[in-house]
């Protein structure tokens, strides 16, 4: 596929990474989106090897971030280098709920600017552009305090945007009337680092982190959202990235197939 | 209790109106949510003539809304005159969600202004106040497409406030950092028609529904919510509004001591 698709490998979290890599060879996709546990579970060199050797570029490393434990500043500086091994431009940040027994978001907020900023003299040695990802606030208790789009590009503002920038994930977003207007500025300020999609579909399910549908089988604008990241000026990957454990039980290669047809058809 | 709690009904699911009026009077409490199913299931003259009879007020009626139904103006119109009936002050609108199939929720949300519009005549002329309630972004798609305070107050705007007010439910904006912002405009503008108090924790259940727990069970910061109020000017009632399966499996008596207790240590 000569676009813009991107294969984030969640959407088929049971592949492991030969296959995976295999899989996308075999039906012509040049792009995934990794993420660090499975990276780790075949290794990391290996993994960059290996998808180099096959021509495949990563879009993206998810993800750093989590910056309510203790650990935040060593664990991150580690996935910094693993994106860098891996020659991913872009580290994908998820902020991290509050700590245990706070109540005080707006403290748990300011701490993510100020952690972000403290990784940036690594970040940008590095070449790795970190990525504020904007969760949906029902993430916000324990998962990710950063819960809109805005909210992301303000925490990101006071460093330099090739080190900070923003993920805009359809799945996140799709329900804040103001996205639109920070769609723009996020382009303006030239931080649009990642573009992910997936749809929104109910009910949710318990504890409702895998409750994604591929492109087309919800309720978002997926087409609107690329069109107004394509209008900021984002040249970038598209990737698809879905949680759902329904699709998660298909094999790897009919999930891909799935996916490309899913985003063929309502997104690019 | 002489303070301005109320007890939303929607606690104590299964407390019959009965057994919820002689509750509330054993208790000392003046004030009481209803919600029209179970006022429609005792009778609508006869929960009227109990609560009066018993020197109790209902400070709400739930809920009107849901205008992605055919029938959305007829039973509205029936809504306000069960609320005048009870000699409820306000009716809160739920607006509901997407229209099946469709992906406009700019549409949807535009339909709620019109449709809120249209029901200003009667709300007027029955004394009821409609309250316009945004729900979480997670109710976004099935349950209520209106998802912040600013949005709310946005389509309240072209009605006097006297008419359309707008409803304050902690659980359901404790993570937008522009809510603070938008209690102070929304008690400028003479808007807040009703203030309810719950607390967020997670995981949720599936469905996302039944996920709210009492006040200092979870990490919204309850008094901050209810001093904000306060100096927005609101001297209004503190309804409590409670969904939770193992809450609700308790006798409604200990639901409601336990809300009240609940209540004076963490939002009074």
């Amino acid at each position: 596929m000569s676009d813009r698709f991107s294969f984030n490998q969640a959407t088929a979290n049971r592949w492991a990474i030969p296959d995976l890599v295999a899989g996308c060879v075999d039906a012509g996709v040049t792009r995934v989106g990794l993420w660090r546990e499975q990276v780790a579970d075949f290794g990391l060199e290996k993994t960059a090897a290996l998808v180099k050797d096959a021509g495949i570029e990563v879009t993206s490393l998810c993800r750093g971030g989590f910056f309510s434990k203790p650990e935040w500043y060593e664990e991150n500086r580690r996935a910094i280098e693993e994106a860098r091994v891996l020659g991913a431009p872009v580290l994908v940040l998820v902020s991290g709920g509050l700590p245990p027994g706070s109540r005080d978001i707006d403290a748990a907020r300011r701490h993510v600017g100020d952690a972000v900023g403290r990784l940036v003299p690594a970040a940008v040695e590095a070449g790795v552009q970190l990525a504020i990802e904007p969760l949906h606030p029902m993430f916000a208790s324990d998962r990710c305090v950063v819960s809109s789009l805005g909210q992301a590009l303000d925490l990101a503002a006071p460093y330099p945007a090739e080190a900070v920038g923003v993920v805009v994930d359809t799945y996140h977003l799709w329900w804040d009337d103001a996205v639109w207007a920070q769609i723009a500025r996020a382009g303006r300020e030239g931080r649009i680092a990642c573009f992910q999609a997936a749809d929104w579909i109910t009910p949710l399910p318990e504890g409702v982190l895998l409750g994604r549908a591929l492109p087309g089988e919800g309720c978002v604008e997926l087409r609107r959202f690329r069109a107004a990241v394509d209008a900021a000026g984002y040249t970038g990957p598209v990737e698809v990235e879905v949680f759902h454990a329904d699709l998660w039980a298909r094999p790897g290669a009919e999930i891909l197939a799935a996916t490309i047809a899913a985003y063929r058809e309502h997104v690019a």
